[in-house]
């Protein structure tokens, strides 16, 4: 088990990863000075909600002292809603919630979002502990961006608030089911693409095709969230820190729209990143090595490395509302070696073109 | 005019107090660095969107270079709702607001408490502008709470978001209903009441019964403003600093309550007031001298210092919802002089109960 402090603009607050860390809730919650008797309403969806690992937390608050509720949300994106979000607010104040009690989130980055959503806003704000349960959340519980969907767009509403702890029982995570396994490890690979070659390595000889013990896994989620980490670190509002994440994320993200979200976010941004890697290599910022090296790696985790056949303008529109306006100059995150990445802003619409539709046609 | 640095936990901002501060509202904005081009949401109610300093706030922003779009919710405290926060996010999308644009409250305590709730939300949270109307707002809009309301209770949901700037045009305070103002001057005199003898000596030596003209009102708002200024400057989440600008507020919100709200907020923590001060003279805290001087100059501003006759025991009721529990030792804050208070965690009920039965009985 580790243990990773964040700073974040407020506080410092402590990443426990491991094994069995959802048994030990109780004392996480002690340590981190919540005091016996506080009430902990615990925000799950109607999948996790199931899982054997449930009662590892329960038992652990039970017999540390802290009064619960679990709360149930479905399982899916349209949770993150305000409609869903007005009814969480109904339960909290069943439960006579008050100011300093918690509000824990047991689930993937919906469950994270929206339970974070209503921690930050209820009586203006009570404590708030991620429990992340799945491989992509290993992403989303770090950074302290909580928020909930409107039909014009996802994540249009929300605020920046820091957990006060993050407590990731890898144990969960044997659960999920493979194609989120996947989708999952498109993230992974990319913290190690952005700044740590040495976790890149690993993946490149060891690849993660299924959920392995929690020990082997440890190590590799602890650099991948160190990574994020180190990106968020300090100010969480600073967007052009940031923006370093968005690898893979600006191709990706308009693939993932036109293939009206079947692909998943981890298969389109492996996507994003291949082709990104192929701007680069254009550019003469990357090696032909280092781009062979960074498709295989994403191949050999079982994840799409090429474009659909589609149509470019359509794709090309998508960029434009992402960059928010029309423009002969796009800013772009690219790789220049493994465990490296630099921010190029006149990256022309034509290059991308270019790429895309090499990419689909199989070149 | 005058302008008061705030010193807010991520950062400082000025509020502006004087005559014609709106008709220089886009001067104000460049000043605080926010670029000509940036869409302003103005967001008011439909009381004061049609008085006629509306005018002067978008001509300035007009002639300034700010592209606008005014956004009318319906006058009243139901406003304070998630429906009527979910349709300024519509408006806010269908305006294309952007991370830099502004949303402005230009409004009493309603819109600011509103406003500042979506501009805290949308896209995790948009630049903030205070322009308050109302008497009562010049306590409102300091502080950085926002909110809103759910059917069981006022301002249940919300956050701390401090606005980047507030500006008080206090022309617009000319056009306020009688009762308002008189409302409104309560919170002035607590103000002065806790910590500024001078400012309720001024109030003592010539009552604000109606509104006055901007240069005589300026100092008076400016050294209430400070009062709370000083006491929420730092950090805005410390409840503990925070509770001294509760003073009349303990007794005050459960008679507002009894009286179905017939009672207006000011008036009702006038009784509270006059009571508390009551309650510091049996202690021996206050000096009867004082305590008469207290009543005597809520009275001379028309307000009421004598609790309507009611059962005790249900008033009783409320103020043990509001302390959070039954106990045998309330927390007061209570007067011990003009401009200096103390807390008190001791009263005991029976304390209470006396000097609310013999108000009742116009002892
Ligand atoms: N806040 C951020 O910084 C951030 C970053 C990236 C993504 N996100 C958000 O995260 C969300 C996606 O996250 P996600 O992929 O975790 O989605 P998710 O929370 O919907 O989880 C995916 C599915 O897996 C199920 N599940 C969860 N844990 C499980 C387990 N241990 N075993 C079996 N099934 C399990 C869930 O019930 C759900 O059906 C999106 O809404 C996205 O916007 C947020
Ligand atoms: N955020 C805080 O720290 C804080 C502190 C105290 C009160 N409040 C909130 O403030 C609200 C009460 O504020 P309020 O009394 O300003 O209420 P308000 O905003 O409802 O204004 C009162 C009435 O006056 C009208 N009005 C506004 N400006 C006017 C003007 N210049 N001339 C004529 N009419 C005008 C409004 O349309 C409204 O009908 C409550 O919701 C309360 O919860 C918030
Ligand atoms: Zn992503
Ligand atoms: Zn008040």
């Amino acid at each position: 088990m580790k243990r990773l402090p964040v700073q974040s603009s407020r506080m410092t607050y402590p990443v426990v990863v491991g094994a069995d860390v959802l048994a030990q809730t109780g004392e996480q919650l002690q340590e981190i000075g919540i005091k016996t008797g506080t009430k902990i309403a615990i925000i799950t969806d109607t999948t996790v909600a199931h899982l054997p690992f449930v009662n590892q937390l329960t038992e652990s608050l039970e017999s540390a002292g802290y009064p619960f509720q679990t709360l149930v949300v479905p399982a899916g994106d349209a949770s993150k809603s305000l409609d869903v979000a007005y009814g969480l607010y109904q339960d909290l104040i069943s439960f006579g919630m008050r100011r300093q009690d918690v509000v824990l989130a047991l689930g993937g980055g919906v469950v994270g979002d929206l339970a974070g959503f209503v921690a930050a806003t209820y009586l203006r704000g009570v404590p708030f502990i991620q429990a992340p349960t799945t491989l992509l959340s290993h992403d989303s519980s770090i950074g302290g961006k909580v928020g909930i969907n409107l039909p014009q767009g996802k994540n249009l509403i929300g605020a920046f608030y820091p957990p006060r702890a993050v407590l990731y029982d890898l144990n969960t995570l044997s659960y999920l089911p493979e194609r989120q396994w996947v989708n999952g490890m498109a993230e992974v690979i990319k913290h190690g693409i952005i700044a740590d070659a040495n976790l890149f390595e690993t993946l490149a000889a060891n690849p993660l095709t299924v959920c392995p013990p929690a020990d082997e896994l440890e190590p590799i989620l602890t650099a991948a969230m160190r990574v994020k980490i180190d990106v968020v670190e300090g100010d969480e509002r600073e967007a052009n820190l940031r923006q370093v994440l968005n690898l893979g994320h600006t191709i990706g993200h308009a693939i993932e729209q036109r293939s009206n979200y079947s692909l998943g976010h981890g298969e389109a941004i492996s996507i994003g990143m291949a082709l990104e890697a192929r701007l680069a290599e254009k550019r003469g910022l990357l090696t032909a090595a280092h781009r062979t090296l960074i498709t295989s790696v994403l191949a050999a985790h079982g994840l799409p490395t090429q474009a659909p056949a589609d149509d470019w303008h359509e794709i090309k529109k998508l960029i434009e509302v992402d960059k928010k306006h029309k423009s002969d100059a796009w800013t772009f995150v690219l790789p220049t070696a493994i465990g490296q990445v630099q921010i190029v802003n006149d990256i022309r619409p034509q290059e991308v073109e270019d790429v895309v539709r090499e990419s689909m046609k199989g070149v």
